[in-house]
């Protein structure tokens, strides 16, 4: 539904200007939906006039992003149209993120292709911040160069730093993991970067991985979708009505210290019972693994540390199993508040709930049934299929998005 | 931002006849965010032929949504076009409420003047059910007609009934306070309506609500909040983006049920410490009034003991200001859930907090300052100020969104 009051929008030339574009990305979004066609049939279909179609579907063309192919044998008389039709194939969106001891790198196609990821072990903990840019920096710049070496555009960079993002400045406020404090990371990896610089923002992983998982939904017609990452820290990444929900100022989903019970132990946030502290990975090590136990090593990585869970599980320890229980009543539990505040249709388990989703979900769900006002406020529990990747795809697919509302965002090649 | 997959459209003439409401809904909202303006200049600012802007403002007018005034003299050389404007005078949503007690009939213009609106005492609670919708139909028909007599077009109306709506066949599954099961109100309204029958459909109180308040708050930039009610249930209704938050099935913003505190008192929907039972109106008496005061008395209409509550509260008596205080705590508690799963920049309390609101609004506020995980998550605290109104003047505004989204429901007179 469109807002009952919209934004008064400049006048005349720049009014233009934006309409202009407007109309590119309504071309672009009609191709991308409705497939390849003349420019007589665009025209016909979108209500543009003849001329402004030719002169936008040229413009799209110089920027790549559209190519005219066969002639197209119509009905109508007159000379046969050509078929104008979306030219994903070097139009690219490079999606970064860096995590705790690693970092993902991720490039997608405008038609929705993976052409290129890699997922790197760095001590982004431990080694000093200037360092980890550094070291970044060169792979987007080997990444972007060789993407451009194969003629491709890249339209647009999403970093995805472990912390909180203060959006206005493009800077990482405060990652709670690293000690990092208040980094410009746009700026910093913008001047690292082999010009022609592609524009650079910053979001957080769980709205991006709800992003990435979205993709593959919405085919199945799925608009209203949470995205629960685990890890140290609890989060959602939260799709509505096709929308991603950022908030006022981009802090929507920050459900790690939704205060489950007051009269549980304190969390280092100040309230009491929060779900990260009884969900997050440290309590299931807690519970999981008695004191001295070398799970509870906190040099050992924390993938490794998860593998021999997930073999314990299997061969039925009854610690590793009650940990799970434990886990999937308290999953539930905040789960159904964000059910009864949002209603998705589906809720999707990424982070360390995928690793142990075969596990985790029958007793989710069967909690979740148990606390249901009513049949309709159901979701579905899916489990993220991206694992480390969902974040850095996300990524690119919002990098791409910018196209699609605007493809003038691309450079033309006359 | 738009989705990465959008569903496929339906191609040839469907398609066309798409995109043809779809062009006249974008010149309808250009006209209301811009203002009147000439064909030529409408034709340059949307990009469509100059034929198809002619044809679509002539399709417009014969809809009467708008309406060709002066003369332009514009610099360009050719003959004066004449000034195309929004006409919302003629064009009205209807906005109905059923309350426990009473019932609210609005009606709004396109252009967002409020020309009818009525309260009714009516005892929607103990009246037979066909009496209810008899005496309701009554003052709709009327409403309609006297709309029509001033040749005032009806776009839509909107029921908002006190209970679960079943959006998929119009009708209200359950309402607990009146014992309705399996209303199908939709339906009901419209065999006792008068030919020609403008299209009903229903939707929650709290959600019109948020509609109503977020036009006043549109306006000063506000594209994120949420509205919460506070009568004998709790309910939110929530615009993220500017967009109206629904869920997948209609659901979103049941948080009267959210589980603040596990250890606290069963609620009968099987969860304990509900947020309802702290907050809601007979929490509120319950905490206010001692076992035997004439504020239990449930005969006693509530507007009634509202009125002695806040007179005691302005005399400074203790026990109504202790259980403000209480209210208040619970209130930022359940709030603080919320904010951080929403991120919204105002909330506004409706209700019987707006009734409050001065008292508890400080409070309120405090603890949510106390709680905030960050500055940038502090949304602003407001109060209703449109009380019984809020949910039929949503109503109204939800109806007429329909006209400037696709502008050919409204009836052509040629």
């Amino acid at each position: 539904m469109a807002p009952p009051t919209q934004a008064a929008a400049p006048n005349g030339r720049v009014a233009q200007a934006e309409m202009r574009s407007a109309n590119m990305g309504l071309i672009l979004r009609h191709l991308r939906t409705q497939g390849g066609r003349s420019r007589a049939r665009l025209a016909q279909e979108t209500g543009l006039s003849k001329a402004t179609t030719s002169s936008l579907v040229a413009d799209l063309a110089a920027r790549g992003l559209v190519r005219e192919g066969d002639p197209v044998r119509g009905g109508a008389v007159g000379r046969p149209g050509t078929t104008v039709s979306l030219d994903g194939a070097l139009v690219t969106g490079i999606g970064v993120e860096l995590g705790v001891d690693y970092a993902v790198f991720t490039a997608v196609t405008l038609s929705g292709t993976v052409v290129r990821e890699q997922v790197s072990p760095l001590d982004v903990a431990h080694l000093p911040l200037d360092v980890v840019l550094d070291r970044t920096a060169t792979q987007l710049n080997r990444m972007v160069a060789s993407l451009r070496a194969a003629h491709t555009e890249v339209a647009g960079i999403t970093v995805s730093p472990p912390g909180i993002i203060d959006y206005s400045s493009g800077s990482l406020r405060f990652a709670p993991n690293l000690g990092w404090r208040n980094v410009p990371l746009a700026s910093e990896y913008a001047r690292r970067l082999d010009s022609p610089t592609p524009p650079i923002r910053l979001e957080n992983d769980a709205k991006l991985a709800a992003l990435a998982e979205y993709v593959r939904f919405a085919t199945q017609g799925v608009k209203d979708l949470v995205y629960l990452t685990g890890e140290v820290g609890v989060g959602a990444g939260i799709i509505s009505d096709g929308r991603l929900v950022r908030g006022w100022s981009g802090y929507s989903g920050e459900v790690g210290h939704l205060q489950l019970d007051p009269g549980q132990r304190p969390c280092n946030c100040g309230r009491r019972g929060c779900w990260e502290t009884v969900v997050g990975l440290a309590a299931f090590l807690e519970l999981a693994a008695p004191e001295g136990d070398s799970l509870r090593d906190p040099v050992r990585p924390i993938e490794d540390r998860l593998y021999e869970l997930r073999t314990r599980a299997d061969a039925g320890d009854g610690a590793t199993l009650h940990a799970l229980t434990t886990i999937a009543d308290h999953l539930a539990t905040g789960l159904s508040l964000l059910v009864d505040v949002l209603n998705p249709e589906v809720i999707v388990l990424g982070g360390y709930f995928a690793f142990f989703a075969d596990l985790l979900t029958p007793a989710v769900d069967e909690r979740l049934r148990a606390r249901r006002l009513d049949d309709g406020s159901l979701a579905r529990l899916e489990t993220s299929e991206l694992g480390l990747m969902a974040a850095a795809r996300g990524g690119a697919v919002l990098a791409l998005e910018d196209v699609f509302a605007d493809p003038t965002t691309i450079r033309s090649h006359p």
